[in-house]
């Protein structure tokens, strides 16, 4: 196992690992995270005295952008020509703001850190906004949901998470 | 309530807030989150065939770096000119590193914000270096310990967090 | 008038002007600028197939986050501590999609920029999701409307322009 | 036309379209804008106090370097690996500068929002440079001028535009 | 001498170093580069087939817009309001050309970074612009020449640096 | 070897090259820097007060991050899909740091520019986290060491340099 944290060279130096060699081929990954909060914070959000829509809109809009980012923000994460991004955005329950962010590319390397970063920074602009009502909201379960393409081929969480109702 | 949500005016439309009227004052934000892991994967990181402090090491960067990027990620902060971020990194329990970070300036907003970036960053750049070794590592309970300073001046979570062992 | 065009010094090389002489005082700019289309897009954007108002939040957004990379984009241009932004997006006839962008600072020198980065970049954000039903659409009149604050006070543009129906 | 907005989904979310699925093609895209002045200002970067050619060299510049830039700016906008940029920056008429972007890549989108971006920021950095004599210096005429590459093949502006001297 | 490493906190740890309780004042840090290269080369630049003056314009703006970039750039440098930077760029003798970069802010830290970061980005951007005439070209002496304000007060490198011609 | 100055028109203004019709082949660059200082700031870094490894780690950090922000900083560089960056660091003697940098990708042109940027922001960040011990550190001697693939082929200094001792 250990020589697959293979972002560290022999010497436990970091790098960017050398993907010159593998080949070009669709990739997907779909990431999650949880924005929870009080109840009645998230009815604010979803049909409070604002329009309906805006500050998932504006999270969205996050999300995508961040996607794009994620080669300057993760060190040692390959720069990939994005082809795609979707985040979804949807009530899980009472109290619960569910993001969904699936991400595609072909490239020779995955796109998991794009997906994942852009569900955080779209939670995280919904912290942004709806802190001055509510300082406590939690981000919680971040995580890879799905993944398809190269050489690993798919992996899916377990258990098999729910897709949005879109 | 519904007037708290200061990012929207009052026809719903994003903005960023004016705070031109308020006088900088220290600020301090302190922002937590968890990488919850496999122990296998945890030893990797802290003990295991790597020289340990690598991995940490360069989480620690990334968060410090997230941190001056805030305004560039979420759509609505205002920039401000951080005096100082520390990022600890420690395990919590065999399976959990916990990041903790604490973000300072003198402005006229807080660093809430500032503080969460980078917490979330460094946890996304763990996932990152290890992912090789276990997919499904999870973030969870990102979220703000504490803040200092402004108008509303002190605010910690409930209950009270634990510092870092530093 | 010559000795007006302070970013090239007595050679006439780029510099940025050296501003630490200038007391910190707020400033205000407004500017403006026009997307102009076929009414038929127009109607797409307002009322058509499309949820209302998503082109828009979207444009908004992206002109609030533009203010702040304006430094970045514009080589000699000063990078200031934004304290608010406002984007106003409204039709101004049946073809007319009208951007108006105001941003504040307490700072050693004016927003001009800010605010006409604000609004192109909303701009190039309508043209860029309307341009599969309509590439031939232009972006007009882009200028500043209104500078408060500095040694050189009060500008407003003649005609005095017509503020958002806000 | 409806379906023709398609940065919107079904439910008018913000996307960044998928377009894993079409293939890589040689594309191009020239797009203009126009920066109108006092024939003072025109004169004074042209032939005035200050050498020939700084001006326009700086906006020149600033729009290539924002060609690449235009995916962090505009939202739904693909990443893209430029294989080329030129901008032209010439006298149109004793008031007007004309700025002139083409832009080339292989990709799987068009590189309109590229051209658009470049000659756009190229014409805002000659504002910043000029201000200082003339506040009410306009942008005009932001347009896209030709696309060739793609699925859709060549578009040309009507009328068809004047190359520039070169 | 130890305990001066102060971005390194008592365990080694990186960190950005708390400035929050120094005082805003005026600093003030002029930095050099060299890049050595063929005579040949450097008439090809100063006065070849080429224009005079495009090379050094072009490694002129990006130095000044590095200064901008350097806490983007460089981990633990603390973000400044930058206000003012100045790039001279003159040949040394027949195979030198010499960069000199001053930058001015009114802040807690000094700006010797932003002005190391912009000699260092005008002497590579000449390296780039020459590189298919010389790819031996060198840089050599990036150093800090001056550094004023500030606890420390002034600091001058040793044998004290000759300014340029302007 | 003027047309070789290829970053410039046939009028000497700057332009990126159009490389559309070049084919995608292999490339590797590598680059060196040099950090001099006292014998007892390297002492500091390897083996001082403070753990081995964390200023290396950093600047290493630092200059990974930097070969994916070349086209960000350098005006006329084409952006390209980075597939493998490492970046050695090790005493030369004892009062030098020598800095490798290698950059690899699969593109239309060389990563010159990406390694001797990785290498030069590696050493400013040398500079940034030992500068309270030592101000006048000074980085000497950054070069392109060698070249790999495209039409051109290979190119290597003269005298050859001595790979790092991993």
């Amino acid at each position: 196992m250990a020589d697959e944290l293979s972002h560290l060279d022999e010497r436990g130096a970091a790098r960017m690992v050398d993907v010159s060699g593998k080949p070009e081929t669709a990739r997907e990954a779909t990431a999650e995270a949880l924005v929870v909060m009080q109840p009645a914070t998230l009815r604010l959000i979803l049909d409070g005295a604002v329009p309906k829509g805006d500050v998932i809109a504006t999270a969205r809009i996050a999300g995508i952008m961040a996607a794009k980012r994620t080669p300057d923000l993760i060190p040692l994460c390959h720069p990939l020509p994005i082809t795609g991004v979707t985040v979804d955005i949807e009530p899980a329950d009472d109290r619960t703001l569910r993001i969904w962010a699936t991400v595609r590319t072909t490239g020779r390397t995955g796109v998991e850190m794009e997906a994942l970063t852009a569900a955080s920074v779209a939670a995280l602009t919904v912290y942004d906004m709806c802190k001055a009502a509510e300082k406590g909201i939690r981000i919680e379960g971040v995580r890879l949901l799905e993944k398809l393409g190269g050489k690993s081929g798919r992996w899916t969480a377990e258990p098999p998470p729910q897709p949005p109702s879109r």
